[in-house]
């Protein structure tokens, strides 16, 4: 097996675990700067083909070959899938190995690896925040990672060479690396990710069928664009930040019960306060 | 004083009171097509000065002058300032004058202008659906109003030849014009503009003062762009507006108390039920 401190990081075997929006634009984004970097890429055939066709992966490989194979483990699958993958192969990985995932959630999935990990390999748990509200293989795009943030979240099964790799390796393609604590950043994506996409859902289910949708205009497509997204990573994502996401749910709906007193009230000062709250959220940077 | 039926379409005279975003659009659009309209604009006279710097107008006037020379009115002003303008100027329309106006509601204002307006002169409600959440005339673009829904309503105080010539004027800026009844031009309306409007701003201020903001991605731009928007043309809209915005409102909020429940429960199903249902609205044209 090779070993952590053998390789150059730019001569690594990097196994992807999902080759799809996420998985495939991190491929794509290596294959393009670090020619010397092996990517394999484990998926279901189909997918393999459209990955190697798009230039996303080096070459396709078994579960097997890949834990054999490769120093870092991408885990770029729906969070539910992350968290399987655990019990399937945490407990088969090599001593040196080194694991990051991209899931949306954090806290959930490091407790399982921690759990299921092989003694002397390492879990760092990531989260790079980027997407769309389309998926697959086929949306795959290297320019979303740059600049975007990435966290990672280290805990007591992360070495700290197993950090410094993935940092060095996620670096390669220039997002904004930010380190915390799981907790912390799954109350942060809750306020800013799981929220607008509940709030996006929810308004786009109202009017579903409403004649009006033929006058919609660029204001309602914007504010229910996420709402194409698929729901299988979302029942994921709400099931393992349930309390995260019901505590930004009743500050949203504080809020929006503030606003509809003002209107049914005709309190033109209160609806004017919110307006002006929420444009300080929006005017920001 | 020049007759309807005198010039044609392109030698009108055109008053535009209110030379904003909306005003000033207009203006510039039909200047570029139409070189022999005449544009008059009536607002304070620093707006008046960038308004003819922008090429948006080819004259200020005072309103008594555009009263006496103007044979189409336009008022493109919050829908407070239309309400004020029936009682300020209606009753001193010359006969053959022809009123129409932009605001974004248009039950109340056809009322109002219908009770106010000389006996000879038309008032035909219109509503082009194109803005910005940023306001004036620095931010007008010609641009914005090209297959964009105008809506018209015609009613008891329009002559037919006065919803000729609107339609005329209108159309050489190439919208989608549509001609309905006020009632349901505000319940549409309330769904896909005022409903959005109201959920972004009750978004953005839920998460107003979050230290989570820095993190904040496209998802959370695009569903909260509208919360920039000015407060005092929204105190209008949800005034004059008001039953039907409530109504969308409640099954907003239905719908996001039914999402709430299927999370708080972990009834996945459900969950991906209202996903669907709200792919739905998104996935159409």
């Amino acid at each position: 097996m090779p070993r952590l401190e053998g390789p150059s990081v730019d001569e690594l075997t990097i196994a992807i675990w999902g080759v799809g929006l996420i998985g495939g634009s991190l491929g794509m984004g290596w294959r393009a700067v670090a020619p010397r970097l092996r990517i394999l890429g484990v998926d279901r055939p189909a997918v393999l083909d459209r990955a190697v066709a798009r230039g996303a992966i080096d070459l396709p490989a078994t579960p097997d070959q890949a834990i054999e194979v490769a120093q870092l483990h991408v885990l770029a699958a729906p969070v539910g899938v992350i968290l399987q993958l655990a019990d399937e192969i945490g407990a088969r990985l090599p001593p040196g190995a080194v694991v990051t995932d991209v899931g949306s959630t954090k806290a959930r999935i490091v407790e399982r690896w921690n759990q299921r990990l092989a003694p002397g390999a390492s879990f760092v748990g990531g989260h790079p925040m980027f997407g769309r509200e389309i998926a697959g293989i086929d949306a795959a795009d290297p320019g979303l990672v740059q600049g975007a943030y990435w966290f990672l979240t280290p805990g007591p099964r992360s070495a700290p060479a197993a950090v410094g790799l993935v940092q060095r390796v996620v670096g390669l393609l220039r997002p904004r690396l930010v380190l915390c604590d799981p907790a912390e950043h799954d109350d942060w994506v809750a306020q800013v990710s799981h929220l607008p996409q509940a709030v996006a859902s929810a308004l786009a289910a109202s009017v579903a069928g409403a004649p009006a949708l033929r006058y919609a205009g660029r204001g309602f497509t914007d504010t229910t664009r996420l709402a194409a997204s698929p729901a299988d990573i979302w029942t994921d994502i709400f099931r393992t930040n349930r309390s995260a996401v019901l505590a930004a749910l009743d500050a949203f709906q504080g809020a929006l019960q503030e606003l509809r007193s003002a209107i049914e009230s005709g309190d033109e000062a209160a609806v004017s306060t919110l307006f002006e709250r929420a444009q300080s959220a929006v005017r920001r940077g």
